[in-house]
């Protein structure tokens, strides 16, 4: 294992101080219990918390900031946060609104979220939350009941945030991620696996010409391991199940989402990107707004996910709205 | 080999053109040869165009737009483009002020740039040229004389298209393109070696637990190899020579650039990140603006470089100046 990192115990404290050095003008570290606040809070507004095991930077603290999150909770690599951290969190998130819970379905997560917002209402906070399960690949895997959140998660993330940031109460906020949650989903592949620092092996093998349809962002099993094939082709193995899960058809707008494993080149997911352009077009369907990059990655895993959002008029409109996270920033 | 890709000749034509599709609002691409405008050019302002070989990414068509490159000219991978791009990218860009080439040095790069050159002057339209060699590692290497042109580019090319887009004339901008090169060192690091699609083959072999200091953004030979060691030393071993090189000393402000080179994932950046301000703070050096992320790259390789740059109150005011590209952005 070669990583640029120095005691794998500490991995996720150092790179998230590290990470609030870079923005201190968007974030605060608190590093015992560890979560990232937002730096300029908004009194009354909804608070958005989200959080997960650590690996899939930028997200979640990279999505903290103006029109997205308002903490973010990391947990060790590829385990879930305690509640502990989640509890604190979810305090500062608030003022005086209520606060959303955006939850990955892993068991874990949803475990130690849930337990978090129970405390958090005993002392008086309000909390909703929001399951994404978006990946169409599998039902039930190594940590999850049902579908796993996978990259559908960022686009919660940004539009629910726009929906908090314009105002909504937390009826409204709630039902927007949930709007967008139900209209997205999402299929992964991956080339390589990818080493948790503390196991300091890969995660599984995969043969010199073999890559895994449908793989979880933790390494899960996903639907079949198959023959390295030409992008153009990975690409609609990605893209069909998902536009037919999402029932999506001609005429409808969408977000077409790219999203980078951690050890692809951009350039590759740009490959990806145009083959999936072709197969939407020849359905008929339009893309409204696109995202190509490394968003919710599984460490240094070679490979890519395709989301697709379904789009209307006031999901667009909050997909636009500022933000200004040190990994998603425009209208700043 | 696995890569998201096709047919290995056609990987920088498709990729560019699934560019080009996911930012239609930016960028124009030309096919015929191969090269990337910006969308929506201002008349009478000083153009600006770099190029070099395609592995880099987001280098150089990411930075093509609002306040900072006029056009990119993407040669092969790893290989430089030649003048008959380059001289329609001239022309693209050339809006009655003039243009500056952006090269960095490679004596393939710069060949390739001068002859283009000195076909648009006789079209009529001056060029000058600014020569990136920020890397301190190596004198002279694989495909250079002199030192190599690396991280320091990116930050030619955002603080040199301020100066542009804020009206500044041909001599004016080619002078603080030149003032950002000549304030500016870098050295790299690679964990692991990455393959060009059409070789197949990694370019060079690293040992289980090897690593090479001062590696070039092709993975040409860096200073010397050694035994894989906690990042806080590797973060020492890179950013001592390049504040050495640059002299930069107490009381002085920097920008400080850790950038990964295409496959390390975001949160090895920011532990680097984090010692290298410590590092600065012992030295009673002021970090005033910091970058970290993935923005020249050398395809699937593991590893980063760091980046100094010496600021003064213009090129702060410079580099925060709105800028609107794929891959920075922010006043906008």
């Amino acid at each position: 294992m070669k990583k640029l990192i120095n005691d794998p115990k500490n991995v996720v404290q150092e790179s998230v101080q590290g990470f609030g050095l870079a923005h201190a003008d968007l974030v605060e570290v608190h590093p015992d219990p560890l979560f990232v606040s937002r730096r300029q809070p908004k009194s009354n507004k909804v608070g958005l918390v989200s959080g997960g095991g650590s690996g899939h930077e930028p997200l979640h603290a990279g999505y903290v900031g103006f029109g997205m999150l308002d903490a973010a909770v990391p947990g060790a690599v590829f385990t879930s946060p305690t509640p502990d951290a989640i509890i604190p969190a979810t305090v500062a998130a608030d003022s005086g609104a209520g606060v959303l819970h955006i939850v990955k379905n892993y068991t874990g997560d949803l475990l130690n979220f849930e337990t978090a917002a129970e405390m958090a209402a005993a002392e008086g906070i309000e909390v909703r939350t929001v399951l994404v399960n978006d990946d169409v690949a599998v039902e039930d895997s190594l940590y999850t009941a049902g579908r796993r959140g996978v990259g559908g998660t960022v686009l919660v993330e940004k539009i629910a945030g726009a929906a908090a940031e314009r105002g909504d109460d937390l009826d409204a906020v709630t039902a927007i991620a949930q709007r967008v949650n139900d209209n997205v989903r999402t299929m992964g592949v991956a080339l390589s696996a990818c080493t948790v620092p503390h196991a300091g092996v890969p995660s599984f093998d995969l043969e010199e010409n073999e890559i895994e349809i449908g793989i979880g962002i933790h390494g899960e099993p996903g639907r079949h391991r198959i023959a390295m094939e030409p992008a153009d082709g990975i690409t609609a193995r990605l893209l069909e199940p998902v536009l037919e899960d999402l029932g999506v058809g001609s005429g409808e707008q969408v977000l077409l989402f790219v999203n980078g494993m951690g050890g692809t080149p951009l350039s590759e997911l740009y490959i990806v990107y145009r083959r999936a352009t072709e197969l939407l077009k020849e359905r008929g369907i339009e893309i409204g707004r696109s995202l190509v990059g490394n968003y919710i990655t599984a460490l240094e895993m070679q490979g890519c996910s395709i989301s697709v959002l379904r789009l209307d008029q006031e999901l667009t409109e909050l997909w636009d709205a500022p933000v200004h996270t040190a990994a998603l920033r425009w209208g700043f």
